[in-house]
């Protein structure tokens, strides 16, 4: 039997938040989803067999970090990101548009695309919306995102719109682009990605724009970057309704448990973030009560658990007191336990607020939540 | 049925070489064995569990690096380096003796032991047979090493013998430390070095003294710093027969693959070394054909796995050109499956010279190992 190339199905909803399933060719994801980050082909201290066994449906790749190393056209001469790497279920990939105005060195922007000099090795390189679709499709992307330009926080509302309606120029290349490489396209999906910083009527028309462009699922993007939690929320009180019902919405790069969990209540229902594995690496764990430095001395001794309503391999075997010793140590494999558990939880996260909506006590759940969760 | 306290059976013997099994509380060893070395209370990048698939029957502690952190009493109280990491079977440490001198700071040696500066804090402690027996008693310890001095290369006769006869003097301060400690000498076994640098009659006169004193397996120490294979192999001509046959003869740090091959025909039955672990963290996987590092550029596109002929669970699953990428990209995961690779690698080489011996071809084996492997 073949599996669909895109089906999302809604099973339940509970006042915004919604659970079902995005049925893909390389399996199902379970919304709401949380996709581990894999930048470099990696979800960073993790096998891919333990990224699965965690939870995750799909993981995310990085096509800036890619397209520089190993490189696109390598990748695909290897067979493809997910024979290189040993993940066989869906992978989404972003458009490389964020990170490289992030993280290389000598930018130049125009309306074809953004230059620039690699933070390898300098080498220049040129990553446009037509670029972007090529380096996905050559990655063997399931999910591919739209090419955009995330807008500054803190830009004013006509940098904001200028900003705005340069990426839905360009989500209209990358539906083009996308289209044309047409056996990728027939077995993988593209999102389309909303703008506008956190103005409604700006959110409003790019959302106009990218549903008559037409796209598998829509990102609502431009968030998570330093507005602060209560923006965030109040900008997302709006812009998922902005979006087609019936097709998933994908907050890109969110976030700490309470983001997310207050994300999904405003109707998201797909999330990456580094958080769990750049924290882990770190020395910090999330649990239900909130998260902990397993470097404080205070855990020199104790022999419970990370979280002890976590029933992760890690938390089923070694104490905070091994794991404070591993990463003050400055063991790896501290560092690929606090990872561990941290992606487990992230998974459980995810799959109790699944239950809950499926069950329709998703209020419930959010408030006792809120109660046992201490922010840092 | 109460598992015997220590009971070592040579099954065969082809040549010099010998395969047997070491029984113990926490489990048997099948000789010859190779012990990868856990210092801090971690096999560097591998899960206990991993260790053990990799057909690993027992692993090292560093008596130096756990006394200092976690410390040796805070580990007692935490019930012990098997459960602090979560391993279960049994764990040889050794006395300290030879870290002390190569790693610490300000070292003060007399008759009494070693005074010594923390490599991390500076802290001041003390280290004698007494206290090592000690230490390793509060570790939860299988098998205890005497406490000795490791001679110099380089050594003139006369201080060698010097030296030897300190060992001697302080090995049977280890025998009456050891057992002083009755309920874990119970539980445990303990262990003579034989030291006298590269002489013949040095080397017979440690091995009459520590079987005078009396010990469950006896050590070759003072070898592998820097005297060379021939050296080696010259001094393992003799050594390894002046102990007696029907205890167990473990080679200390030792050794490259041929190194290994070279002394297990020489009639040795234990080893331990870093270099698994420490050359798979460098990018250095050890093969049937000989050792290769994968950061070499003709590697990027070589879909191959690390050996054809290894069955491990990196080499079914991933080719060099993903470890290749890994490694130059600085990844976690590259040294955790290179490091896996190397473990499999040595226990396969232990697997395939145990069968050898059982089945009196070992000859045979040696003979195509060394047509097989080309040493760097």
């Amino acid at each position: 039997m073949t599996r669909p190339r895109f089906s999302f199905s809604i099973a339940a909803t509970d006042g915004k938040a919604r659970t079902g399933t995005l049925a893909m060719r390389r399996g199902d994801i379970r919304t709401p989803a949380f996709m581990p980050v894999g930048t470099a082909a990696t979800v960073k201290a993790m096998r891919p067999a333990e990224v699965r066994t965690a939870g995750a449906d799909i993981i995310l790749g990085n096509t800036y970090h890619l397209m520089l190393r190993p490189g696109a056209e390598r990748m695909a001469r290897l067979g493809g990101l997910h024979d290189f790497m040993g993940w066989d279920r869906p992978i989404l990939t972003d458009s490389g548009g964020y990170q490289v105005m992030s993280l290389s060195a000598l930018t130049k922007m125009s309306e074809e695309g953004v230059a620039f000099s690699s933070h390898i090795d300098g080498s220049k390189h040129m990553l446009s919306a037509e670029r972007s679709m090529e380096i996905q499709r050559l990655l063997g992307s399931d999910i591919v995102m739209a090419f955009d330009e995330c807008t500054k926080n803190g830009a004013t509302r006509d940098e904001a719109a200028l900003s705005m309606e340069r990426s839905m120029r360009w989500a209209r290349r990358s539906r083009d682009g996308f289209d044309a490489g047409a056996d990728h396209a027939e077995r993988s999906a593209l999102f389309g990605i909303q703008q506008g910083a956190l103005d409604e009527d700006l959110r409003l028309r790019s959302a106009q724009m990218l549903t008559e462009i037409g796209f598998d699922g829509y990102a609502v993007g431009g968030l998570a970057v330093g507005e602060g939690q209560e923006a965030m929320f109040a900008t997302l009180d709006f812009a998922p309704n902005q979006l087609p019902a019936d097709r998933p919405r994908y907050l890109m790069g969110v976030g700490k448990p309470d983001d997310i969990v207050g994300a999904v209540e405003r109707g998201i229902d797909m999330f990456d973030c580094v958080l769990p594995t750049r924290s882990g690496r770190n020395g910090q764990a999330f649990t239900w009560a909130g998260p902990l430095n397993i470097r404080n001395a205070r855990f020199a001794e104790d022999r419970a658990p990370l979280d002890p309503r976590c029933p992760c391999p890690v938390c089923t075997t070694w104490s905070r007191a091994y794991l404070h010793h591993l990463v003050k140590a400055g063991e790896m494999l501290g560092a690929m336990l606090m990872t561990q558990h941290n992606i487990h939880f992230y998974q459980a996260l995810m799959q109790t607020m699944r239950d809950a909506i499926g069950e329709g006590r998703f209020a419930a759940f959010v408030r006792a939540f809120r109660a046992d969760y201490r922010r840092a």
